[in-house]
């Protein structure tokens, strides 16, 4: 059976979940569905998700937060109008809606995680009722009773491990199951949501309770690209790619499939189909354990901005057993997480997102390698941005590394670092923000041009 | 003024004291001269040190070292008669050599060191005679009484801060100072050795103590080869370097000095020429903090063989702060010290001298690295060697990299890791241990033979 998981772009519209049923009837595998919260159907409307986000805050500032409710009662009604549904469905997400609102605010983050999980949740009655309405036996799934649990953290709730057992019972039902993606229940029996592309994670986590054969991810793209389209014009789709590379592109701001959705899945096994709604017959992006490496060694090219290094120089420093050990545990005593460490003989950086420090935290830090660690130099560079050139194939390609550099070299790009050999599926290099675009430009012009003679 | 330092072989014989004197000499500015024991005449000829060694061996294990003893003062007589010196600075160093014998024995580390040293002190002797006889106003210099101030440990004393100012007073004597190199004193009044090359050791520190201009090294060849010559023929001498690469190449197996021999001229930015005692007039190679580059990017390349990496891969690895101090830490536990740390996004790998490790420590590592922080896979590759290609030049030089991977690819050389953009002086490639040889010839005929078109 399969997993199958719609986006909120798929589910924005009444025109959209005609495309829904048509896809999920069309194969009998289809057996689960996660759905999203209704989102954009243009460029400049508002996801229902953050129409209720904006309806917690007026209830939590003492506002009438009348007007904010009457605009996600409205996306839903105009949903079921356009397919013609009986009003008792609006009826139930109008209850529904004014009895959170009426709940205990004591605690504004559990509050409005229960507002945001309306959505998703109302969304999924929409979607059953619309199916049933259709001839197709189609039940709404209470993730309560389903057996969803999860930690109670706010905003970042984790699924209990408890959870796969319960949830496998699901496979026993008759139908199909419209189930809510984004949130869970906690062991007291409050709603807590995941973090952001909760509704991915949701899937992942069905995929791998109901043992799965795929996990089918229904998004608003033909495929995943192996280069930001911002940067190359229409680059080349993804057909197939591994967990491993998916997970090094995520890295570096592929934002398709967030990487810790991924997670469930990768721990059983289970293939991931990224596949377009409006356009179901194109075969999408898979993602597996394993795949044959016959396009050559890369697969794909991502970037990110808005890292910095923190250079620490200190003669006769590979002698010095439990330097590097003092050095991160400086950087873990202010809660840093650091991206990579690359090493000369005296010297060594640290590349870490710049957003996680400030000018004082950055000054202390300075001070207690300088102070603690009797360093001969420490200085930081800022604005790097991160290249990841990742592919399974590069493992046992000899002159991969030239390529890249000569790409680079040629398009006049100074190479700031470079980290390779520990991952055998991609080479990182550091540049200076202001030359990121031009290297991914000259990287993949040398791997994914073909040469015309 | 400038301070002098003579190896072994370039006092290994009466010619040899001859250059010696002439050098010394010829330039008013060499004031104080460090002297190694008598080193080889010819291959398969045997130091006074290692002489010495065997001679406390005996000692230690209560036989008689009369005939140890005898080839010892054979050497300093050979000398002697060579160059028509009277009898008494041999009767002197035979003295001086029994009372040694005949003293303590109860720590025999300390007893070992007290006897090394004696090749030194009684060199210092031998040649401050000569120069006496030639009608050269030299003068023995008894570290203890110039107040060299080591620690108590032995064969690997380290100067102790106090002995920089009290040193600095042989500035004042008159005459040509002749010091034994190896040794000083610890503040109880007994002798320690330095660990190997404890000659350069000495010098460097006199040459920081008396604030030289010059810190002259005289050694038995024309410069510091820009690669190993056993590996490229005839290769390309340095004419001058910056300490930074001469550490940077020293860790990678080049042996002219030894590095932590030169800290202490380090530290006072004291250059540091390296001479030929047989070919005086050739300009040699001159270690300076700074120099110009503009001989291209690179000035030598070295390797090492030895080397093992510990992969560790675990899903998620860089969202958990901590993981590489503890990593790190379990590693520490040991006592290893490791030399660089490539990093993917969720794996990292340690390279470590392979030397280090007996089996039992490596699974013990790795079980503690398996089951303490919950790694998905941990393994291990052996047989490692790391290429340094080092230069100043290389700071700002874009294509650097395209160069020597390009080189590398062309030779068929798998690059396993790359470290890259640490220290601004080098780049590290590890490969396979069978590759290396070829990988430093592709990289040599890359950087230093000119293009022939």
């Amino acid at each position: 059976m399969k997993v199958v998981k719609f986006g909120g772009s798929s589910l924005a519209s009444g025109r959209q979940l005609e495309k829904v049923l048509q896809i999920v009837t069309a194969d009998r595998e289809r057996k689960v569905v996660v759905v999203s919260a209704p989102g954009k159907r243009y460029a400049e409307d508002i996801k229902v998700t953050d129409l209720l986000i904006e309806c917690a805050d007026d209830c939590l500032q003492n506002k009438d937060p009348k007007e904010k409710v009457a605009a996600v009662l409205e996306r839903y009604a105009a949903i079921a109008n356009e397919l013609n549904l009986s009003d008792g469905v609006i009826q139930e997400i109008h209850d529904d809606l004014l009895t959170r609102i009426a709940s205990d605010k004591s605690k504004p983050d559990r509050f409005i995680d229960l507002l945001k999980a309306s959505g998703e949740d109302n969304n999924a009655k929409l979607v059953a009722a619309y199916f049933r309405a259709q001839g197709v036996e189609a039940h709404y799934v209470d993730p309560k009773e389903a057996g969803l649990l999860v930690s109670d953290e706010p905003g970042n709730a984790q699924a209990l491990p408890e959870s796969y057992l319960r949830l496998n019972s699901l496979n026993e039902q008759s139908g199909i199951q419209i189930f809510p993606g984004f949130f869970g229940y906690s062991l007291s029996g409050e709603v807590f949501t995941f973090s952001r592309s909760g509704s991915d994670i949701t899937g992942s986590i069905l995929a791998n309770a109901l043992k799965a054969d795929l996990y089918e991810n229904f998004t608003d793209v033909d495929a995943v690209y192996s280069v930001n389209p911002s940067i190359v014009q229409k680059p080349k789709e993804i057909k197939e790619l591994t967990y491993r590379e998916m997970r090094e592109l995520s890295y570096a701001g592929f934002t398709v499939l967030h990487d810790e959705a991924l997670v469930p899945a990768f721990r059983a096994g289970i293939p991931v189909n990224i596949k377009n709604t409006n356009n179901p017959s194109a075969p999408g992006t898979l993602i597996v354990n394993e795949r044959d490496n016959t396009n050559g060694p890369v697969i794909g090219i991502a970037s990110d901005k808005g890292f910095c290094s923190i250079y620490v120089s200190k003669y006769l420093m590979n002698r010095e057993i439990g330097f590097g050990r003092k050095l991160l545990g400086v950087l873990e005593d202010y809660g840093l997480s650091y991206e990579h460490t690359p090493s000369g003989i005296d010297d060594v950086s640290v590349i870490l997102r710049e957003n996680q420090l400030d000018e004082k935290i950055m000054d202390e830090v300075i001070n207690r390698i300088k102070n603690e660690l009797h360093a001969d130099e420490v200085k930081v560079a800022h604005s790097l941005a991160l290249i990841m050139v990742v592919g399974e194939g590069m493992r046992r390609n000899v002159g991969t590394m030239a390529k890249a550099s000569k790409a680079l070299a040629k398009a006049r790009v100074n190479i700031e670092m470079i980290n390779q050999g520990s991952s055998e599926v991609s080479m990182m290099f550091g540049v200076k923000e202001v030359d990121e675009k031009r290297a991914v430009q000259a990287l993949y012009e040398e791997f994914f041009v073909p040469v015309t003679v």
